[in-house]
């Protein structure tokens, strides 16, 4: 049964239990483009307590440097080492988890955020908004097509949100992973994200679509993946068992921490709620719960 | 064991114990552009015989009509009523099976074929190629997108072959499976099918990535689905214990047979080979298998 937080007490137990805290953004740290309360004061308050801050994205399509200009914009200052955006992530596990040799290359379903990443992994990319051929429709017949011409160095095949997806780009992907030696690595497995007070089709939603044609199984790199919390060790060398994961997603963030043997809090300013809380079995449900991120603040400044 | 069909009393057997003889068409009867041997005089044999003769083909794309085309193009007269395409299929499902009003209209991912079933079926069918809108990049910004303006009136979203997928048709669809008055049929879930030397990816894969993102279970109305068989023994009123299926692909045609109750008969003539059919365990297998189909007109005719 998860516990609520609401006393000093029980974030001092925090405090002394944990030395790493990690974060899912949208709905923990801000709501779209809306800081939420308190919570300026409580990474403050962490960091001055010499807490290991780390925040973990699914969005596939923002390169860690602009995750902290979105910090930024809040006033947070954020090292870009601390942000795990899922295609940051997603390099780093080809480069230092998959050890996937620098010359080969990456085909890449996916925006300039996804690019960006692993080039600066020190990989060469192919397809992604580089080959705008792939926006018109397949046209067999055409035997420049890249789906004639597919390239012999590339050794992983890399799908994260494409809004530019179609039949081609899918054909084309659906070569490279037939082939035995292409890895199929996927930013993450999100069916839906929100958008102007609807749900749209998320990058997991590309990932199965290649996934089932090519019958390859993906590596995934987001909440809830074990590669991302592979990532991260590897990265800052943090140890498992005096880090919390706090987010607002059950399917992701607290089946991410649940999975990985991280110690769990919902917080209810995104998508969770004490509802679906109570409707998950015991022990699918995170350790702790409180209504906000900024709990911790304020219940510390409680006498 | 699979019991290979070596003799003309094997074939008498075959021709006593069933009256119903379901064939797939590429592989079996043509390959691509050629007709196999003796299949003309086979079905010919089966006719004389007085012999129900249905053609069951997970192709979305064509019509009833145009399938008796291709089949009048080798010398082959077929009535368009034993042909079941899984578009007509998928039609067929909807009105007979599920008895969808026709008063609903149908949301269409697919082809001009498939638009074309449901039009003879008595339904009013949007998207597909009626909305080139959709061949455009999603705008959220522009209030006129069809994702804005959901046609309250459509009671089925339909999705088969369509090699104009793209993200804004997934996101639009989308919207419509969520709603729950929406059923989910899908034209057959294929994961790819052969072009050119290649493999493409097949109507399962966006059948697939519409049900990943939607959370919504599609009826399936190609081989092997059941939906399939429901909508033959509505059609005809065959005796399923009197119907044997012959096919060349393990995964589709004879698991179609099996699952169904149907009896089955493998043909190397398309993908299947004998390597594959011993490597499936016992029950899988069909009970009988063949070089090609024409081998029932040689056998009966050899002394």
């Amino acid at each position: 049964m998860s516990i609520k937080v609401t006393s000093k007490e029980m974030v001092q137990e925090l405090l002394d239990n944990y030395d790493n805290f990690l974060f899912d953004c949208d709905g923990v740290i801000w709501l779209d483009t809306t800081l939420l309360p308190k919570v300026l004061e409580t990474l403050d308050m962490l960091r001055a307590l010499g807490k290991r801050l780390i925040f973990v994205t699914n969005n596939s399509t923002k390169t860690r440097d602009e995750f902290v200009a979105k910090f930024a914009s809040f006033g947070l200052k954020i090292n870009r080492e601390d942000v795990f955006g899922s295609s940051y992530a997603s390099a780093i596990f080809a480069k230092d988890i998959l050890k996937l040799p620098q010359d080969q290359k990456i085909w890449i379903v996916g925006d300039k955020g996804l690019e960006k990443e692993f080039k600066e992994a020190g990989y060469k990319t192919i397809g992604g908004t580089k080959m705008p051929e792939l926006d018109e429709p397949l046209d067999l017949k055409n035997k420049d097509d890249p789906i004639y011409h597919l390239d012999p160095q590339v050794g992983a095949a890399v799908v994260g949100m494409d809004t530019k997806i179609n039949y081609h780009r899918l054909a084309v992907t659906l070569q490279y992973l037939l082939k035995p030696n292409v890895v199929y690595i996927a930013t993450n497995i999100d069916s839906t994200y929100p958008a102007n007070g609807m749900v749209l089709p998320g990058e997991g939603t590309l990932v199965q679509a290649a996934a089932y044609c090519s019958q390859k199984k993906p590596y995934s790199c987001g909440k809830p993946s074990k590669s991302l919390i592979d990532v991260i060790v590897k990265t800052h060398g943090i140890d498992k068992n005096r880090s919390i994961m706090i987010g607002d997603n059950l399917n992701t963030d607290m089946k991410f921490g649940l999975d990985n043997g991280l110690e769990t809090m919902l917080v209810m300013t995104g998508i969770g709620s004490e509802e679906a809380l109570n409707a998950l079995e015991e022990t699918k449900q995170p350790t702790y719960f409180a209504d906000k991120l900024g709990d911790l603040y304020e219940l510390m400044e409680s006498r």
